[in-house]
């Protein structure tokens, strides 16, 4: 649909923000669903009572939200869902007619990626590596998904003892088992790697060229064919992580569906409608992995 | 060019402003040049302050201003343009990595409008109808243009009294001869007819739906085919005003050669090209005549 004077805008904000890929994720469905709206990404620096204001007064449909301002925007917002309130952190910002709801797609779309590949889980025990803001997500979204017992391996850093906090309270309000453990104690992550019905690296070790591991090649070894192993990085397609896990016989996915679900949510959130997913998944991939 | 995340925002902003043309004018010269920006129309009713905000921190590449905005922007922005000085007006905004400079490109554009009809200019003499925001733009370009004499006819009000002022500022800051008469001084206004070059109405009356005339017609029969007559309405396409000079002889041109030479004028400013004018001319006809 051409842009005329009455399409509205849509945007991601972050810093960096010109690598995203959900301009062409959105502007694929609005395009699939002739919505006379487009999805530009704002490369934004400046201050978060500016940019709450272009977003209620430049009348934007909804917003998605990434580093630096996912938890530094909960003040300024009118609203906070719940699961966005649990983890202090808010992806999409929906704009009703500028009253500004925060909510966090991140966690339920890891999993929301999982079940469309056809992975559920029942009473689950998961380990997490990592607990940043895509770890935490993935945390808080944890027991709607079916874990009910969670290890959690986070290094031994100024942000260990309130994240430990944190845990406590996610623990407390989601009803599940969470124990945190230092990234450094291999025996225990040997030991909850045997048990895990579900290994997923939340850290950052692997992006881009690195080919290093999150964890030591030994205790990874461990793991048996039974464990689903996920990765929150989308690229490479493939990281040694995920790669030394399938070589086990695990089932592996990257951070990919993930990527998307999150972007699906958002869109159900904003719009009511589904994203095409297997027309935005061919467009992401090719986008990404075929140049 | 499909929006990614290096896709650059222009913006119209008025209110209202979902009627307007510029986003089709502008996105098509951005798909003729391949330019990865898109230009959107904001229905703006909240405080410049945050308008300018925006523009900064959502790194416009530009903007187009209307109705109520073009005087009121003055004090917001880091440098104006002389010719918007001149006229206490802005349409376009150019944004240098933040600062933002404040242009008026309504009145070159309306004689470049005539200019690229063949209809040049000098030593002449001019009558306007109107001097508003169109007629005031339209009164300080025309030095510039080749007029030497100007008549203005207003309506008697409140602005009458200001309006004459400005008109004798604006006659020694462009060194022409600017007399400003009574609407309704029907003498006077045969006087300037039977003596001009170029005839233009600046006034509203005879936009859309109205068949009004902007002077008697009796007045208006007093032209001979050697005057140029120009409306600023674009819609309907001919208006009673030019219908009737028309019928007399005369070369007639509507509003939107203006329309479409304000925006080259901006798109120039923005990035030193020239629009597609053959194609951008069809568009636009198309789409205000052929539905």
């Amino acid at each position: 649909m051409a842009i005329d004077g009455k399409t509205q805008l849509y945007g991601f904000f972050a810093h960096p923000a010109h690598h995203s890929l959900s301009p062409l994720m959105y502007n694929l469905t609005f395009a699939h669903y002739g919505m006379n709206a487009t999805y530009l990404a704002f490369d934004y620096t400046a201050d978060l009572v500016t940019m709450v204001a272009s977003l209620r007064h430049l009348n934007f449909g909804g917003a998605n939200l990434s580093m630096p301002f996912k938890s530094r925007i909960i003040p300024l917002l009118d609203e906070i869902a719940p699961e966005a309130q649990l983890i202090g952190a808010v992806n999409t910002i929906v704009n009703h007619d500028g009253h500004l709801i925060g909510h966090s797609t991140d966690g339920p779309g890891f999993f929301a990626g999982l079940a469309q590949k056809g992975v559920h889980f029942q009473n689950a025990h998961m380990t997490i590596l990592g607990a940043g803001g895509a770890g935490m997500a993935i945390i808080a979204a944890a027991a709607a998904a079916g874990i009910t017992t969670l290890d959690v391996f986070k290094r031994r850093n100024a942000t260990y003892a309130p994240v430990a906090a944190k845990l406590t309270e996610l623990a407390a309000a989601t009803q599940i088992t969470i124990n945190i453990h230092d990234y450094q104690a291999t025996a225990e992550l040997t030991h909850a790697l045997q048990q895990s019905d579900l290994l997923v690296n939340a850290t950052n070790i692997g992006m881009g060229a690195s080919n290093e591991l999150p964890l030591p090649l030994a205790v990874l070894q461990q793991l048996t064919p039974q464990t689903v192993v996920s990765d929150v990085i989308y690229f490479p397609k493939e990281t040694a992580f995920l790669k030394a896990a399938r070589q086990l016989g695990c089932p592996t996915y990257n951070g990919l569906p993930m990527l998307i679900h999150q972007g699906v949510l958002a869109y159900k959130l904003w719009t009511g409608a589904e994203m095409p997913l297997t027309q935005v998944t061919q467009a992401m991939e090719a986008q990404l992995y075929q140049k």
